[in-house]
């Protein structure tokens, strides 16, 4: 193993380590000096792999996005299947790690890190996941009467809802799912071709949503 | 002037101060002593007009709502009026009083007060608020290809989402308001008949919004 492998090895070991700590107590009661003490390191070896909490926190939100992008590079064509996909896969990220993405959510909208206003943050980011692709209007699927930037915010604005509501406890990932393709199917429809209409309907009328 | 009226009166002074602690140092640093205090009273006093502190802070959330139930009793039958009668009253109040506004919402979300699980709760009356109006179905304005509930559960979810970007402080009262109408005229459309459909088109066209 050359010394590159190894640090990064390390890295991994101890971002789990945070994420578990994290989970456990909430972002503010997570500090820098429990996370050495757990990993078995120095705090200066902390600082050195990661740097501050902020941006330990910062890397965390990231690694989510990632996740999200990776998963949105080859995603199903129709735009129904493709929210399903879409929403499947948030699913399927938060029951792996529950506890920590509560945490870390909570605890992040606290601290601004969710802020709109930052520009090319994370919101930013997380928003461009929700675009409507190309295809759709080219296919005459979505018929280009609403702008693509506002089918864009308000399907982000759907599942930012949704997360924030789950977020709150208020509702399960079950919820979650059928609450974020709810919202996601309304805003299709707004700008939805009549065959496209006429299955969206069909859709959101069979789920059952808060 | 009667013992009856001059109670009313003195709650709705201690009411008003109440307002003006919580406003300032939010609601979990809210306390009944020191209410008791600011309005040169006893403790057992505010316990006897009030109740608990949960209490107060009920009461303050309902009159809002009753507030908001008061401005809905004689709105504009056009669903576009409509919607922009319900956001420009929202505002207003929220203009009148905002940083007692924030401070409330962003504690009440914390102690759960929103809680959609609870029945007949704020949540549920909140929601009744953002209902279609029987007179849009029979007018043929709105199809009916959606359940009715589902549109109202998404019209107050646009509405909530406003407010938590704006309890967070991403957005001024006019995003909010902008971003609101734009909520509700897309949840519209989804169900519009052609006429109203342009006619939402035009209006979500011409916002602007986060």
């Amino acid at each position: 193993v050359t010394r590159q492998a190894n640090k990064k090895l390390r890295r991994e070991r101890i971002f789990n380590i945070a994420k578990r700590l994290i989970a456990a107590k909430g972002l503010e009661d997570f500090t820098i000096s429990e996370l050495a003490y757990e990993a078995g390191v120095t705090t200066p070896t902390i600082h050195n792999l990661f740097g501050k909490k902020s941006d330990i926190i910062k890397e965390l939100v990231s690694n989510l996005i990632e996740k999200m992008q990776g998963i949105a590079l080859n995603p199903p064509i129709d735009p129904i299947e493709n929210a399903k996909f879409f929403i499947d896969n948030v699913v399927a990220v938060f029951e792996q790690e529950g506890d920590f993405y509560r945490a870390a959510f909570m605890s992040a909208e606290r601290v601004r890190l969710f802020d709109p206003r930052v520009p090319d943050g994370i919101f930013q980011r997380a928003q461009q996941l929700a675009a409507p692709r190309k295809e759709w209007y080219e296919s005459g699927l979505f018929l280009g009467n609403i702008e693509p930037s506002t089918m864009m915010k308000r399907v982000h604005n759907s599942y930012r809802l949704g997360r924030i509501d789950w977020v709150s406890g208020y509702i399960d990932l079950n919820q979650l799912r059928h609450q974020v393709l709810e919202g996601m199917f309304l805003v299709y429809a707004s700008d939805a071709s009549p065959e496209l209409h006429a299955r969206l309907i069909e859709e959101i009328n069979g789920l059952i949503s808060l």
